[in-house]
């Protein structure tokens, strides 16, 4: 077990750096979680991520950059001078974005700043207010509802100032300049799957690019503040990804050990659907959403206009298990197994892009398989069948097919055909 | 409700004037039958049908016009001058087309020229003789079966003379000159639902469209005898049609209250049936009939050659419904209910035709909703929900789908997207 | 019975001539065999067969022309001098392609070169050595685990020598110099169903393809050995084929009586599939495998750049019925009723074939049938029905769909379908 997931283990651990920072969608929280990540890349790589700010105020096609928002504290005391929640203790009780305060307030003023999660009465929501300007909390239904009458201490420490947003990007270069781009966001407070899963996971990824000997492509790896930080991203660089692009996808809640899930592109229909589809297919189960069911940066990359081949990756699903956007996000949520399995995943998906070509056989008719070392020398009832995947593989490597519609045509599963390309190349009846 | 189905109401009571004219494809109970409705439209918009004559011996296409058929009176006598059958108390008692005769004959003779619905002995059957010429009459097999031996004196009072034709259109103009087409028949002589109920539907409509102050479409309204007046009508007009029809619907059996159908066209791939089909699928439920299962003008309006886009549009289906062509398909089978829903149905799909476009967003990613007050302003678990509808339209407003694949796409209600087609015009965000 | 299958009778009869002789992929064997089916033809017909002699060495895209087998006598001995095994008693058990030998052997010593069917442990299983020189013998499990230590002496007097690959062709021109392919193997020993019944049945089709008076197609029927046969014969005549073939058929195991099965072509969809299983769907109940269930000659056909419009027919599948490859693969396994089937089948598609085109209609709506004498002159309910086959095909004879495109449109059977363009034909509305 332990060394089976050492990867896992060091994501694992990357995460759990990540997890106690206050992010939002501006801040230093977000410097800190990138300087957290660029030290674990550039330990295993010398490679660092390239930071770009852009300043409050910057138009990005339908929107502007908000001002940037820096907390300090923030809590409520009761008469007596205690603190009945501190967002030093967790910080999702802040509302992100929140308004500086510092009011004594009755239980009903109070309530009208306080927001709960009524069907998880026990936790602690995840709540902003980005682009409308008000002061607020979060903390358990059963906590407000136990609070007596009386007066409250309301403080936030913050502040809304002409800033930046902060975006980082690390492009690995390949024999080719088609790219692949995998992207995921910084902008939540400590939640651990929704949140520091998926750039743990993309630096252990950029670890493994940088160590692939004769990569064919070209990899593009973004971290953003979601939504706005995508299509700040996507402003300034959305017509270099739609020339160079083959395949993206954005990572999210990839630390959980539950269902393995993908979300489709808005037609379902690019190489990356297929591509990621074709590797989930071969496990024992996964669950495959469509466009309908989009929720993180898939949006921005799929809108018309942008219209990149970019699908959704998780284990779980965002807004589909329980713990999502509350307290329960935690790191008893993830494990070094959830994220090993996510890393073998991705990798795999990167073994298969790197295989990926329309593959068109050398010869007329079947090649002789048998003169190769290739096919039994005794042919009886069977003998046939050993070598299906081979054979399969060669009656579909006719210019037509990249590997993955070979593989969904003739159910041979994607590491199998692999091998198949391993060999056949190496006996000189395919090139590529 | 009552108010609640007032144009049903009206419906029904257009309907019931022209149930007991006797009709036939050619004849002066088709003319009397278009003054009734012609009164109707003129009252409530001022416009008139256009009545085109063309007379007995006319060339169209495969076909001939038939000598136009008078029949004054058609009863069977016994012995005692009792009146058997009398076409006065059922105008379906009569043969359509009979030959005239006036004779005394056995019963042995009189059954060779008697038409009776074995399966629904209780039931006078319709039958016709078009284009062969014989005499006859209808009754009930159980009548027929209780006729004691004797003598019978039939009497048909008929004559087939060189006259003419006749079908009637009426074209209401809009902004484009981009046509819907809404037709139905007048040939049946005294049958509710497959007679009465499409010209009095297509009336209303009339009266509908000529209220909606800025119709995008031109709307041609066409009533002809079934089969050989849509082919007579087409072979005046078929190139004119095929130029300038978006798409077309033909009434029929739209009185009674029981499910709704659609006959798709040939290859059930037009915009007909795609518009048709859906508003059909946002009901709680509706059948669906393959061309195969045509019968009505909608053979003529598809055949090879013709491949204009029209459906046919029912509640119960011609020919699946147990009254259909007997003496049972009477006033008592229709209702205002039924009527209502029927109207509520085209209405809504001339409303999802004015309003279907292939949308395109205006900007880049995302719009951002929340400043143009369309999005919740505190983000917490489920905000996203709410919007649902809009979201997925501005997904899929790329250029490529037009409202009816938006909604089959997104699963998105019509109704709901005909509303966030107005909110997003109103908000700058799509034009058209 | 008798009289009903007395085609199938005459096949089997043929077969059963063929049944004894000792095929390889070489030899005098098929020579032998390619004469019986010759004599078969000519005396029906006068035609013959065009055989070609092809010599050891030759090249063949990837694969080269092995030398000619000569098996003269194959036996073991045991102590007493009694032949356990004698391949003049059943010629499966020598292995095919074995080297001569003449020794005498321990009993550890024989079982390095006896194959059986751990499976099937009664029977004889059928295995060759073509591309790797050894000797060998195949007996059933149950009579090799039952043989005595001691010594026994192995002889096969066999003989490998620079000779020829044989195969045949019969063209029958029709009117249309495009062809139909119908093709199948001889290189197996005494196997009833996988070998005797495709030839057999070939040679039949022969007969009744000569006796068409007016054929439009002009019709290749090939045999050759398996696989390098039809290797062999496309390396000569591919390109030739490739400009020509509309369809073509590969029969193997065509004589039992069990289901009636499809393979289909690489991918599914060329008018060879079409007709193929337009013909079958009409039966109570057929079995349709996909390419990846390919095994016999429709693997080069269909290969990369061969691209040939080639499906497989059978009854039982070969390999997956349990006589496959075994010496329970006897006459007893075929018999009159089965060829029957496969005869009628087989003329059935060839008729379809000869009646198909891209139909249209030669009038503008529906032709007035009435007056043709094709629909009843009364027109009551039902009426309609009872020529639904020939309105269906009218309203879908638009020149844009064919014969079997018809059918699977309209769910019509073909048998009724041909009736249809016969009768239509005759009636002037459609011409071909």
């Amino acid at each position: 077990m332990g060394t089976e997931n050492e990867t896992g283990k060091r994501i694992y651990d990357l995460a759990g750096k990540m997890f106690p920072i206050t992010r939002s969608i501006t801040g230093d929280g977000v410097r800190q979680t990138l300087k957290i990540l660029d030290n674990y890349i550039s330990e295993g790589t010398g490679r660092h991520f390239e930071l770009t700010e852009v300043p409050s105020g910057t138009q990005v096609f339908d929107w502007t950059v908000p001002k940037e928002w820096k907390i300090r504290t923030a809590y409520i005391e009761n008469e007596k001078g205690e603190r009945i929640i501190d967002m030093e203790k967790c910080n999702l009780h802040v509302l992100g974005y929140s308004l500086p305060v510092d009011e004594w307030v009755s239980l009903d003023e109070l309530k009208e700043h306080v927001y709960t999660q009524a069907d998880q009465p026990d936790l602690i929501p995840y709540v902003t207010s980005y682009y409308k300007e008000r002061w607020g909390f979060c903390m358990s239904k059963n906590q407000l509802d136990s609070l007596p009458e009386g007066k409250y201490h309301t403080v936030v420490d913050s502040e809304l100032f002409d800033g930046s947003l902060t975006y980082a990007e690390c492009v690995i270069p390949g024999k080719s300049d088609r790219e692949l781009l995998i992207t995921s966001y910084t902008c939540h407070p400590s939640m651990a799957n929704n949140e520091c899963s998926g750039p743990a996971l993309l630096a252990e990824l950029i670890r493994y690019v940088d160590s692939l000997p004769d990569r064919k492509y070209t990899y593009r790896f973004v971290l953003n503040p979601e939504t706005i930080g995508s299509i700040t991203y996507l402003s300034r660089n959305y017509k270099k990804l739609q020339e160079k692009t083959d395949a993206g996808i954005v990572l999210s809640c990839v630390g959980d050990d539950r269902e393995y899930s993908i979300i489709r592109s808005r037609y379902g229909n690019t190489l990356a659907d297929r591509s990621l589809e074709g590797v989930l297919k071969d496990l024992p189960d996964h669950k495959t959403y469509s466009f309908l069911e989009r929720g993180s940066d898939e949006r921005q990359y799929n809108a018309p206009g942008i219209d990149l081949p970019v699908v959704g990756f998780c284990r779980s699903k965002y807004g589909m298990y329980p713990e999502y956007h509350t307290s329960a996000d935690d790191m008893s949520l993830v494990s070094p197994e959830g994220f090993e399995g996510s890393y073998r995943l991705m990798t795999g998906w990167i073994n298969a892009m790197e295989h990926n070509e329309k593959y068109l056989i050398k010869v007329l008719c079947e090649p002789q398989l048998g003169k190769r070392g290739l096919y039994p020398t005794v042919s009886k009832k069977g003998s046939y069948d050993e070598v299906a995947a081979m054979r399969h593989f060669i009656a579909y490597a006719d210019g037509r097919n990249d590997l993955f519609e070979i593989s969904e045509l003739t159910g041979a599963p994607l590491e199998k055909l692999i091998e198949v390309t391993d060999t056949l190349k190496d006996s000189g009846l395919i090139e590529w």
